[in-house]
């Protein structure tokens, strides 16, 4: 057997378990995403999924969601569309010949270290009704993870801001790219904007390849995510004023020598949000899918006014695992309660966020070659 | 969705994670019987597997190996079936048209509360190259776990000696099945092997239903396991014979007041050896499948002197997670403590062992419908 050298993807997974600070306890905004995009993707897939597709096994439905991390939304969008195929066949089927008894193989997908044993012991009872099989696949999903033409849906949310690393020139203090302290991309230095965009391109490009490869032809690709609307900068959004106090805390602590000085210069986020227009490049250059939807979808919470505890909560959970990586462990308590005092201190931080993100829903549809 | 009420299975995972009691380093024995049935198992998939069975997908081969646990011989099992199956190939195809591709999904299935994280995390290279596939499993063998007709090869190594259940009425002094001290099935009174039986015909049964669902026509099912010769009684082997000696020990504790009496007389170990005879009839009353072979395979250790301290390692990573859920954790280290004392004294007690347990090598083919 071959001994292919892995290539190396950095992998930083929600906090597993359900401690006060787990993704499960503290993903109410990925689920409150999640809702609203619920009946788009049932009216999406009763509208675009073709049960007269030549080669589709129309007995066993193989679905995927690719970086499902731990806790309910996972399960929540699966039974989604779980239910939908099933009512799809229901029309369709009721007046011809007998229902066919549907089977479902489910394929959680996570990073190596995600933790699989929370998952597997919180999965719901349906699972054990012998026509919904549940599976779980470790490995970056910016490679392959199915064998070719094997997968009915695929369905990612919220997962592809996660870049595969860092672009490394930004955490270069000898290169134009040097993102100084900032921790992520503000777009406000070109260099460092370049160096993001070119990994987001050759990530974004390596994802939609192998889902290419790996969905039947017919089968539909559901991404759900955030990104930037064109024109619009990261700094000037509430997450990027989030962050950019981040950074400050960052900061305040390299000065009372609670973290090294040059841990912090090299330090950047392996986070990305692209803008709608370089999204859509990236997917209509690979060419095997057909974009059937692609369009914004409000946030159900995005003109609610956020506890700036919640806020903090919510990222807490998401960026833990990359701090406690590049930092070692025991900081985060403390970069935390930093932030607290900071925004405590200064009611108005997230008033200078004049620019709004934006959630897309894409609904791609594999080429029939 | 049905919210089907699952049936409750209990479940008594290897020890996780690579401790010095781990089964990670601590199933040499089973290793060894492993690599015994390697040279057999390749033999027999090269003798039996029909590359032109109607219905099999010859670029994508789905493997499965139920009971997986973690560590190396999984991942060595596994390995030996995929390369038979590439050399199947070659031999066959090397004469006529060009190459297949082949592809690989690999099943690895153990119960939930297995320690999947760490399996995934010692997935060797190999996994990454792209041709094979990796998929985690959750849940008892002894119901369906996979799509009708989804698996090309299923594998149980050493698996199928742990039954669903322990036989209720041997734990229940009012019962004339009540097994008293005892702590396994020793075949010396006739009400408690009745009851053991009994679970034995009930839970094998269900796996060969389960398998027979899941394997395509032509599909082969690989099981090694441990059972008696017809006429043997399982107090009479040396594992009888240590199981013997574990009951007494937890006599001594309960004497002691270290564990409660009663908590000793409800104790009773899922393990059951059941005879060859028995084995082979609950196999052909399912009829789906045609035994191809099934033998005895003489373990390479099973003439060696082995130490009572390998002995005893060996068969704490295996029942650990039992006694601890029976009668609380911390007392696992007293148990082997009293053990280790008591084989010191005693040098002769596997000499009582006169007689030989028997390990079994099976190979099933699923019959074309």
């Amino acid at each position: 057997m071959a001994n292919v050298k892995p290539t190396l993807i950095q992998s930083y997974p929600m906090i597993g378990g359900d401690g006060p600070h787990s993704y499960l306890r503290n993903s109410t905004y990925q689920k409150a995403a999640i809702e609203s995009v619920r009946a788009k993707t049932k009216e999406a897939i009763l509208a675009k999924l073709n049960l007269q597709t030549p080669k589709f096994d129309l007995n066993l439905y193989k679905i995927a969601d690719f970086g499902c991390s731990v806790g309910s939304n996972t399960f929540d969008a699966v039974q989604n569309i779980v239910e939908t195929v099933k009512l799809k066949h229901q029309r369709e089927k009721s007046k011809g010949k007998n229902q066919t008894h549907l089977e479902f193989q489910i394929f959680f997908n996570d990073q190596s270290n995600n933790d699989f044993n929370t998952l597997f012991k919180t999965l719901p009872p349906y699972y054990l009704d012998h026509q919904i099989f549940a599976c779980g696949v470790p490995g970056s999903f910016y490679r392959r993870l199915f064998p070719k033409k094997s997968l009915h849906i695929g369905h990612a949310s919220n997962a592809l801001v996660w870049l595969s690393t860092t672009p490394k020139d930004i955490c270069n203090r000898n290169t134009q790219a040097w993102n100084k302290n900032n921790i992520l991309c503000t777009n406000l230095v070109d260099e460092v904007e370049k160096a993001y965009k070119k990994q987001f391109k050759k990530d974004m490009g390596a994802f939609i390849e192998a889902r290419a490869q790996e969905l039947l032809p017919g089968g539909l690709m559901i991404i759900l995510g955030l990104c930037l609307p064109d024109g619009v900068q990261m700094i000037r959004t509430w997450k990027g004023v989030f962050y950019d106090m981040i950074g400050d805390c960052l900061i305040d602590m390299a000065e009372s020598g609670i973290i090294k000085e040059e841990k912090l210069e090299s330090f950047n986020l392996p986070l990305y949000f692209p803008r709608f227009s370089e999204l859509k490049e990236v997917i209509e250059l690979n060419g095997c899918f057909s974009v059937e939807i692609m369009e914004e979808v409000k946030h159900p919470m995005e003109d609610m006014p956020l506890s700036d505890g919640f806020i903090a909560s919510m990222h807490r959970a998401a960026i833990h695992g990359v701090i406690e990586e590049h930092f070692g462990g025991g900081i985060i308590d403390e970069l935390f309660d930093r932030f607290s005092k900071k925004s405590t201190r200064d009611h108005s931080i997230y008033s200078k966020a004049s620019q709004k993100d934006m959630q897309y829903f894409i609904l791609l549809k594999r080429k029939i070659d």
